[in-house]
């Protein structure tokens, strides 16, 4: 398989691009027209660490890999806007193998409005991708940070938590268990819609679940210097879900984890978990009264 | 080795950000305020496939990555904003490599002008790098496609020709040789500078020589619609190459090649080589009339 090949081949396949791309795939550079302000984000996929062949069809790895990457780009409140995607193919991954990867990351393109603008394609031990996304805003200030939340604020997180770690735990022990818990894991969807509304709500400070809440919500608090209060019995648990230490050191959800000022927090499809303090730290705190400890979880990384 | 540690260490090192660059390395995206027009452009560079690791230090892995990534932008004559870095780590390569490559990178970045603001850091089986660049610009019409070359317009190419297949020649072969060709494969320049003077003075189509004169000619006369006509003897060769088989067929010197009318040719420093021609193709003629044909160059991809 020659690459300028298989290039035109996914040229040929790839979506209409958006308004904002005057030049596509092909050139040199792509070229499109910004908003005022950018958030870009780039995040590696290899096999072994991040995903697994043996689980995962090529078109589920390429629609995971641009989806996590846009989940940075909702936890920015940013709206989608290209992607650039470089595709490392290992031997024993045929041409039509990495078409179908490639439909798949078409497929989210065309779910959230993001045009596939560029990329590369190179030989590679082991199938790697690496996807670059950029998202809009009209201004800098639009865009919401991991360091603005303020003692007071309440923190909100999107959908249901623990429903990933879940799903690596049925398919590490070969178990059947409900297909929901399954799909968190293995196509995970970024919050796009939610990010934007969240940060048009007048979010102070947001991030994306990608490591546990534990994890995050503790980047979230150093980045704000501030301590965050959790209650774990307000989690909203995946179906299917029993224990809360996956919603809490499971990560890999893609929900989003917010501080709001208490009168902005929207009537919307987020629930209430905890609040921002005076001090440092995540307290997640049990029922009875009891701390409940984020412990590191033997998960894909 | 942690990945937070790495990426903390690695943030620590990090020149000054660029004045569009408003929140870098550290947060779910970075946000920078982009010129009116972007060019985007993405490399990846394997170990074994793109470079080799006995043969090249860390730094200059590094350093090679960014600047073959900014000679695309250099093609489309944008000026150079953002890098944004993957980095697949082996086994092999210890936290001091990865900050040495790292520093290699910067080095580049800092020469010229380019802001590195954001990235990710994985394990990876074999040493990998990805690299997307961002370049900026008026408006879209201010960037150089491919496409624009007229019959009439006169090519030329920026610097000197060869040199890099000469040097992956000496190093494949072990052999001592002017340490000026070893530099030319092992530290590529782009030509930022004068793309962008081209790009100012006219130039209506223009490709950087990564898969060598021949094949990148190819791409440019056939995205414009017209052919290529190129005088083998005016071909500027650098300094110890003699076999014009290396300036033709040899890649990775990441000179510019352009089209531009003949009332625009800049009095700087490029050489013209040929014309463009109705038609389709490229030719290109020996001094006695005879056509030298592009050859398949066994030399790194």
């Amino acid at each position: 398989m020659g690459e300028f090949d298989l290039l035109a081949r996914v040229r040929e396949r790839l979506p209409q691009p958006g308004p904002r791309v005057r030049l596509g795939s092909g050139d040199d550079a792509a070229v499109s027209v910004p908003g005022g302000a950018t958030a870009t984000s780039v995040d590696a996929l290899v096999d072994g660490v991040h995903f697994r062949r043996q689980w995962s069809s090529p078109a589920q790895i390429g629609a995971k890999a641009l989806a996590v990457a846009l989940s940075d780009l909702a936890a920015m409140g940013a709206a989608p806007g290209e992607a650039y995607v470089v595709l490392g193919v290992p031997a024993d991954l045929d041409e039509d193998g990495c078409l179908e990867l490639l439909d798949g990351l078409a497929r989210v393109a065309v779910e959230t409005g993001t045009t596939l603008a560029g990329g590369d394609v190179t030989r590679a031990p082991v199938l790697t991708l690496a996807v670059t996304v950029v998202g809009h805003a009209e201004r800098a200030e639009d865009l919401v940070r991991r360091s603005g939340a303020r003692p007071g604020d309440v923190l909100v997180v999107t959908g249901e938590l623990g429903g990933a770690a879940a799903g690596f735990q049925l398919l590490e022990q070969g178990k059947d268990g409900p297909p929901a818990l399954i799909a968190r894991q293995l196509e995970p969807k970024p919050r796009l819609a939610e990010g934007r509304m969240l940060a048009k709500a007048g979010a102070t400070a947001m991030i994306d679940l990608s490591d546990g809440l534990g994890g995050d919500a503790g980047h979230l608090a150093e980045a704000s210097g501030v301590g965050l209060k959790i209650d774990a019995d307000s989690l909203p648990l995946a179906d299917g879900v029993t224990d809360m230490v996956l919603a809490v050191s499971g990560g890999e959800d893609y929900e989003l984890l917010a501080a709001i000022p208490r009168d902005r927090v929207p009537d919307g499809p987020v629930t209430p978990i905890g609040e921002v303090v005076a001090g440092e730290g995540v307290e997640i705190r049990l029922p009875g009264g009891e701390l409940l400890e984020p412990t590191g979880f033997d998960q894909l990384d």
